[in-house]
């Protein structure tokens, strides 16, 4: 099997003539001409380039797996079954995006490293517009459950000055690992924004991130399930961070020690946006004056913005 | 354009270090091993092989491309369409993979040219389970609107040999261009199986082929639309054959001087496929007696299946 796995490693090219005969890789690769011949009178040169690179590696795929027909018909189920489980609280092609690593990669083609900025990753599917506004020091978990986590940092520009005004969307999973709008019942938790102040600083409190499983009742949960691959996700608590002038920011930060740091099942994970979460134990005072009658965390994560279009 | 339609030729291969930097190619094919080794724990090497194949393609279409996250929302929301328009009736995703030439691309892997038998072509996605039997010289068309035609021929092996008692599904559209089940109303028309006599020949009335588009009032058609391709299809009649110890045959038959044999919108047509459809003007008298008021044609296909697992 390694031996199979290893032959795709240099990909698009002829199958090995030893197995498919020449006439018939031939009749393969003329069909491949046929249908990229197709798309030239697309007028936007754009699509036109995209359309034809997809139907190359596509077909590149098929011509080098020898897909069966059972396999194809496979797949139409797989992508039918994807379908009818979305909806407008469920995305399973994002799920699939995710799981592929094609969401991870199209956000680092898209968020090329510059300098020190913080480096971004996967969305998810779980942000919802219209999360509420919370003050400086704000609740954002609106009564979600889970061990309270204060976070604070600055929102600087890629020279280090600080901005103020940034506008921080932050939602996580509650300490259930769900986020509210999996519970169908209309409630809002564990999602707000708020603003950086006149230094660039902001601080809320939260829930200190746990480990979740992306949701695994449809074709994506099966086929993570078939291929030997958990559906958990590392624990983290997702930030959106925009400011005129600068590239937006779609982040996580993730939990220093957390065991699934390297089997995170979106690939989400930069060493760069790990974060120590420290432990506060019970009757800890914290800096704001609350009480708190459990166990609490606190972190820091300091935010550096690229330029727009860096 | 055409310089950049003809980069994607040699296909996957890192992008171009003029104008991507060397660090974030490697942050990028990074990303593609740490997803491939994901698949590391797979117990099914088969599964395994095409789920790594399926990733290296994709991230190399992605990383080729430099697909925007503009362009990757406008996928996912392509395929949730998709997915929304589907149901028993209508299958969307088998005409994107129709129109994007990997329907046929499977059909080529998996049927290899046999010596001197009938080619194979795409099944579509109109083929229904349980058509009615007729005895051979009966209509197929059971009341489908359309010019009449009298289709006939035999069914051998590859050594020339009749089959007896061999299995011919037909379907076709009638002449408005629409299957029965595109009415939604459950009338079965134009379509019906029948059975090859002791010298292996089959005879049968069914409707003279007339172009039709493929159903374009969803996202495929408005993704045709978009690239300037028609959804019409070439004229043809669809024919599944089989017979133990024998290849399954799924293929049409086109009409020659059709001028949409070099355009069908599912590369479907292959020459050997094409046949002569004969006039016969109103009146001219049916070779079964059957009495015609209108014009009619006739045409002859024989048919020859190669041996299983060939
Ligand atoms: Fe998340
Ligand atoms: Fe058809």
């Amino acid at each position: 099997m390694s031996e199979l796995g290893d032959k795709t490693r240099d990909s698009v090219r002829d199958p090995d003539p030893a197995t498919v005969p020449a006439e018939q890789q031939a009749r393969e690769a003329d069909l491949v001409e046929r249908v990229v011949r197709s798309f030239d009178a697309c007028a936007d040169p754009r699509l036109r380039q995209v359309m034809v690179a997809l139907v190359r590696h596509l077909h590149a795929f098929l011509r080098e797996v020898r897909l069966t027909e059972a396999e194809w018909a496979a797949a139409i189920e797989f992508l039918t079954q994807a379908g009818h489980i979305t909806d407008d609280k469920r995305q399973e092609f994002i799920l699939l995006s995710d799981v592929l690593g094609a969401s991870m990669q199209t956000i680092a083609i898209n968020n090329e490293a510059y300098g020190d900025a913080t480096e971004a990753t996967v969305v998810g599917p779980f942000f919802v517009e219209g999360s509420p506004e919370i003050p400086i020091g704000g609740d954002m978990s609106f009564g979600a459950g889970g061990e309270p986590c204060l976070v604070e940092g600055t929102v600087t520009d890629s020279a280090g000055t600080p901005l103020a005004g940034a506008r921080i969307e932050v939602w996580e999973a509650d300490g259930d690992g769900l986020y509210d709008v999996q519970y169908g019942d209309g409630r809002v938790a564990a999602r707000a924004h708020l603003f950086t102040d006149e230094h660039g600083y902001y601080r809320f409190w939260g829930v200190t991130p746990t480990p979740y499983p992306i949701p695994h009742d449809g074709p994506v949960g099966r086929m993570l399930k078939a291929v030997g691959r958990s559906p958990y996700r590392a624990s983290h608590l997702h930030f959106m961070v925009t400011y005129e002038g600068c590239r937006r920011l779609v982040t996580h930060i993730f939990v220093e020690g957390d065991e699934l740091l390297d089997k995170d099942s979106v690939f989400g994970v930069k060493d760069s946006l790990v974060r120590r979460f420290v432990r506060q134990t019970a009757g800890t005072p914290a800096p704001d004056g609350r009480s708190l009658d459990g166990d609490w965390s606190k972190v820091r994560f300091d935010i550096m913005l690229a330029p727009e279009n860096a």
